[in-house]
């Protein structure tokens, strides 16, 4: 049997969803180590951004829906997705992982997350399986296993966000885009991409050593 | 100086705009390869499609605004771009190739095609500056150059959409989803990708090489 690894996603969209690029990327390396990615994402809303101003534009979309774009149509509910049926969980960055699967992108260390969201990383964080996370998805994770767990997370170089994920617990470590680090004890796996790198071939680097590092671990 | 290889967006998603996995690839392969992506699209509406559901419902979008999530903000309307300040041309597919860069997916050889598009597209193959086209793009390429310059171009296998690519004037060559079909003459690149591939990793090695035979005649 193939190792199935869920795939979280936020939005389409770096400046309000998924970054696109870190998402396909994780994909093609799933893929590519003959495994099964299943995509999933929470329905709820998202507060628009005009890709080309970076202005919002005051109308909303459907996190799940435009996830599925990038999924191509075949994404599910997290809701009805439970860490029994994953080898392991990845979830890419962009914008959507702080603002709509938590509010870390603005209350920093005091976010509060999606409860699906939170309920599916704690189950698999129980459970013993290992979980992936990319550019400004690390912060979500501390936000959720900060106070319980402590995880070592990276994001990168970026001081002013490492403060606000050592604040919930966690202990943000410096690393190369091109990098990842790894929690052995916790089963967590983080590396900068679009946070720290501006070229879509370091972004690619940091990824596919990072998923392969997670499914190591499946 | 970097060969800059312009990209030719059609919005962001498979059914109503450009497939994200293969525009990505695209992506990845160009910077990979030491060159410089140049995004691009049409300043035009396209009719949104739900990508869960595939139903379209009824509201428009912006080809440009939604190309940008895919080019992270960094995109050019097409109607200012010339052949002058490119080394080469490039097409992800998706439906947005062939109904918003044209209406091939509605009419077939009969289609008629954004006229900024068909522009340069004829500038680039006038300065012998080699096309890439990618899943279905290659039948927006056969109704720009089909009557005028006959190339041989594949989208894999489906017969129907060969047949009609035929009646443009250009000649369908059959290929592989990891393969690629060269028209030297015309400096003429294309790949099946999704029209034919179901793994993300199979499409990724059409594409690469795709891009990488381009690049080459750049």
């Amino acid at each position: 049997m193939s190792k199935k690894i869920g795939v979280v996603l936020s939005g389409c969209g770096v400046r309000d969803g998924s970054e696109i690029h870190e998402a396909v990327l994780t994909l093609l390396a799933i893929d590519r180590a003959g495994c099964v990615a299943v995509c999933m994402a929470p329905d709820m809303e998202l507060a628009e951004v005009n890709h080309v101003t970076s202005e919002p534009t005051g109308a909303t979309r459907n996190v799940l829906v435009e996830s599925a774009r990038i999924a191509r149509g075949n994404i599910k509910d997290i809701a009805g997705v439970t860490a029994g049926e994953l080898d392991a969980l990845v979830f890419p960055g962009g914008f959507g992982a702080a603002l709509n699967l938590c509010d870390f992108g603005k209350v920093g260390a005091a976010a509060s997350v999606n409860p699906q969201v939170a309920r599916l990383v704690r189950e698999v964080h129980a459970a013993g399986k290992p979980i992936g996370a990319i550019c400004i998805a690390p912060a979500l994770i501390a936000a959720i296993l900060g106070k319980e767990a402590a995880p070592t997370v990276t994001i990168g170089t970026d001081a002013g966000t490492a403060a606000e994920i050592d604040k919930t617990g966690a202990k943000h470590q410096d690393c190369p885009v091109t990098e990842f680090v790894v929690d052995q004890k916790n089963r967590v796996v983080t590396t900068p991409a679009y946070m720290l790198g501006q070229r879509i071939s370091d972004v690619a680097t940091g990824i596919e050593k990072c998923v392969a590092a997670v499914i190591a671990m499946a």
